[in-house]
């Protein structure tokens, strides 16, 4: 392996396991260590990478493996409890077995389709991730959160189901759009203000333009995979710390819910909830308005804030106490006690979030 | 807890809970152990139970909580995929959230599919086994398989998902009807041969009429129960001795597959096929014509085989080879090096298994 590739070794629970962070990697990768010859290997590729990258990846997969590729559309849509039965009676079909893998190459939709599949097909076969956004390189392919939607509510169905291996290949990232690249970033940032100071430190010492050399991304994909990686591997399955991961995520959850997921990313949702959170955190009395800034100043970096998106601050708590009955009987929410401390399980007075959401 | 009460303890990976055996136990029971105050909890139903003992349990639980009851038809066909995701909606709508738990009480299907349905919803909810037939008693019921049927196969989609608890209540067996009650000790014989010697000397101690003593049961549950939850907490999934629990079920899943699962119990297929397992494993020069007539004769007290069953034993070597294909290029036998001592991954010579299914 080149000695440029990063690599973030990790055990959860009884399972350990690579994140293996580089550029052209892939070529590189020796499978063996993920499963001794599989019978076969299904690779579940993003139809718009497929698109971009047929060569790159037909070529270095099938020098290891004959190998069937399924390409799909990842459009949350097809992130689907239906469409995962119609994958199985594919697998089924191929000749798929318990002695199989798959290997998931695109962004958070493919890999959390794959994941999932792979976690039930047979009681669980190997997955291997080859994230080819930012955001599943640094946040959705690390941790094991994998499922699907059902019409009555999204990630409803699925299992906390850990992979084989973790890819990173930043080659992937060359033709990423900067809203996706966006996204991304507003989960480094968040990881970066919940804990993982070097992060913060490059966050602020970079711009949307600089952030795109190679050299960079690896280096915000290594600490920002790695923090998560840390925070997963002390609580795998979310029953404490592992909610800090949620911080901005509360109101952006709910906006997008209020939006209906329509003309607004994952990524500006929660862009707006961080701000929320960092508020909430100064009204509350923990953090200070340079702390806060601390955040705008990531936020005006990387454009990540759209000042035209308009909500109704009494729909977005609506939302939230939608969420709170899921949760028992309040608002949880993620809060800083300060710059890189942060607390879950908090309450907020209903006050302070109206003040906070109106001024967002 | 009543003293008569009986309890295995046990511990796979990180996760201890017990499996209680016992008389009327069900109100004895603390559902704190399992899940302190769940938010919700539903009780998924076999239709057959709730028509027998439907004051039994609508008693016993309605003074814990007010529940969800939910009453599924216990047929094979409904443990099933899509059932699963009407069944997801019906949570959602009856408001169950991450908070919540659910009991299954019933038979295996009712077992593996409200299994199933809680390791899925939410990514895992706490699932509490409350067997109603002997078959779940010693078998299903321990080890945490749980899985649903497509279109395209049997068991094709699941996890590995331990309940927080399991209570066995010997109240249930006594409107079993003889054919059920057989399918159970078919495995319970299975356990005896394989490696459980006191549960083997109950077993030619007592017939199909003694068997059905209350204390009885108790004591072959218990043993039974006991063996199988000690090969799972040594191999959870099945990477190696757990395989030994398929004793008797290679040739048995072919029977069932030829006579497409009409005609024939699991049980009957399972009892042929155990005798084909122990006549090869003779045959093979591991065991005696004196240790194979142990398994006749726990055969005769329980008249476990059905001379009537005539299959083309051309036929179930193909089905067996179809199985072959799916577990990397042989026919994986378990056979008893001697009596009580299993060995997984053996192969048989074509002709040992031509002349032995021609006795059958």
């Amino acid at each position: 392996m080149d000695a440029s590739v990063k690599k973030i070794p990790l055990t959860i629970g009884s399972h350990s396991y690579n994140i293996v962070i580089g550029s052209e990697i892939l070529s590189t990768i020796d499978f063996s260590s993920v499963m001794l010859s599989p019978d076969k290997t299904g690779y579940v590729v993003s139809e718009r990478v497929w698109g971009l990258y047929r060569d790159y990846i037909s070529q270095v997969f099938s020098v290891k493996d004959a190998g069937d590729f399924i390409v799909m559309n990842d459009g949350e849509e097809n992130k689907n409890y239906r469409y995962a039965e119609q994958f199985f009676e594919w697998l089924l079909g191929k000749g798929f077995t318990r002695k199989s893998m798959l290997v998931a190459i695109g962004g958070g939709v493919v890999g959390d389709f794959a994941g999932y599949c792979a976690a039930l097909f047979m009681r669980g076969i190997p997955v291997v991730h080859v994230p080819t956004t930012l955001l599943a390189m640094v946040d959705s392919s690390i941790g094991g959160k994998v499922a699907v939607n059902i019409s009555a509510g999204k990630n409803i169905v699925g299992v906390f189901y850990q992979p084989a291996m973790v890819l990173s290949d930043v080659r992937f990232l060359a033709t990423l759009p900067d809203g996706e690249l966006k996204n991304g970033i507003t989960e480094t940032v968040k990881h970066a203000l919940i804990g993982e100071s070097s992060l913060l430190a490059m966050m602020l010492n970079h711009d949307l333009k600089s952030i795109k050399e190679r050299d960079t991304l690896e280096e915000i994909i290594y600490l920002s995979a790695g923090f998560k990686a840390g925070v997963v591997c002390e609580d795998e399955k979310e029953s404490g710390r592992r909610a800090i991961l949620n911080f901005g995520h509360t109101i952006g959850h709910a906006i997008e819910s209020v939006m209906e997921y329509r003309g607004i990313s994952h990524g500006e949702a929660v862009a707006i909830g961080l701000k929320g959170a960092m508020e909430i955190s100064r009204e509350m009395g923990f953090i200070t308005r340079e702390d806060v800034s601390v955040f705008d100043e990531c936020a005006r970096r990387y454009e990540l804030l759209n000042s035209e998106h308009r909500f109704d601050p009494a729909d977005v708590i609506d939302h939230m106490k939608y969420d709170k009955k899921n949760y028992g009987g309040r608002i949880n929410f993620v809060l800083l006690k300060s710059l890189g401390v942060p607390q879950f399980d908090c309450e907020v007075p209903e006050d302070v979030l109206k003040h906070v959401l109106s001024g967002l």
